[in-house]
């Protein structure tokens, strides 16, 4: 049986995540450790070079790997990530951001975020380390 | 005399980046190889825990350096960056964002980015990697 | 057919790679943008608190980075890189480092190097951008 | 009067830390959150393109952060880091590394380290993150 706990840490986070909101960030799946979202790039979102600004891209990854991080009801918060843009994001593209959980100790875990385009091509990769607190986020 | 060409490119770039136009980025102070502004940290900023959201954080700080390493009206992308987050920002900060070049060559170059409230805080540490093309801004 | 030019950059490079001789790595695989390579933990290797040190965990991965990136017979240079530790290594532990290319054009390429141990324990992940130049290798 | 932990926290960890040993580093400076230690480039420790190896200014870089994380005499260990090489250093340079802290806090600190040669040029620079145990080191 699936466990409902991610699901209802992402449901929780994004009803008070207001920048999330504005990204308009969409749920695609969720489970221990992970966390898969989608969001379409809008005109407000790109930078003087017409393409998405890195701040959005790094957003939605970060956005991304919150969610993966808290998924165990372990409020989780982050410590620092790295980023690199393999392509660009245009316009009207669907971003997919998919988080996985590469390491974990009893204080802090490790993260990889792909960001992807509708067609698969990689627009942003994330690496990132959190630190894991002694509180709940439900 | 002041350079007049790093302002000439910050206006030019802001004039058509909608993302930096919604963080609502103002002009402080430029020169080749630096640039300093500073944005209000609004409620659609936040994440889920009530602070600013690292993507904002993050994409002022990318700014701020686009701004910078694109000043000497070479048209220069980011590579990669490195962020991490000494303190939280909360709504209704005033954010400062300076960016620094801390080495360059004729295809590369490397900037550290420092964001602070109001009081001095450090909010954001970004240190980032850009690629210089051929091509001018202007 | 294999294609034999990664190997004899390999070969080439490691006649003159004092460092990676001290390291004692010894090649496992060679293709198109990728490597594979293994060396043991010796004590001289170990920091202050008996595990191997970040910086031999760092070279080993940077070693491989560095061939993979060359294989093409393209000079290539690293501009940064990113390293994380999942687990520690210890003495006498057998490390493997495998490096693969996530992204590359005309002038830049990023690499992901995972080094694990002899029983598939990572002990570090190391991310990293290149600068292609217009030199060749052999 | 000035502390003595520092400099009793660096002959400890030095005393034990073969690899440290091996780079030939020496004490120049020790304080609270801070330590300045230089070496010289050896030809064993050049790579391939006959400039010294990036892992060695990794190593060196790492363990000036290690003696300043543990200046407190609270043991701490490098969770990630990202280097970045504006210059490279040849044989026979001496190297000096400082490591400053940006910022801490009870569970984690982060750092900046800087490598430069005799002439100050900078060879690396080095940004990393510490979990703070609670464990002593002397």
């Amino acid at each position: 049986m699936k466990n409902p706990i991610p699901e209802k840490v992402f449901q929780k986070m994004m009803s008070t995540d207001y920048y999330s909101q504005w990204l308009g960030i969409e749920s695609v799946e969720h489970s221990d450790g992970y966390c898969k979202i989608k969001m379409k790039i809008r005109k407000e979102m790109l930078n003087g070079f017409n393409i998405v600004h890195g701040g959005v891209t790094f957003g939605f990854a970060d956005s991304c790997l919150a969610f993966a991080a808290n998924s165990y009801n372990i409020l989780s918060v982050t410590l620092d990530g790295f980023i690199t843009y393999p392509n660009s994001g245009k316009e009207g593209d669907i971003l997919y951001a998919e988080a996985i959980e590469k390491s974990a100790n009893k204080k802090t875990a490790m993260y990889d975020v792909t960001v992807k385009n509708q067609d698969g091509l990689p627009i942003g990769l994330y690496r990132a380390t959190v630190y894991r607190t002694k509180r709940e986020v439900l």
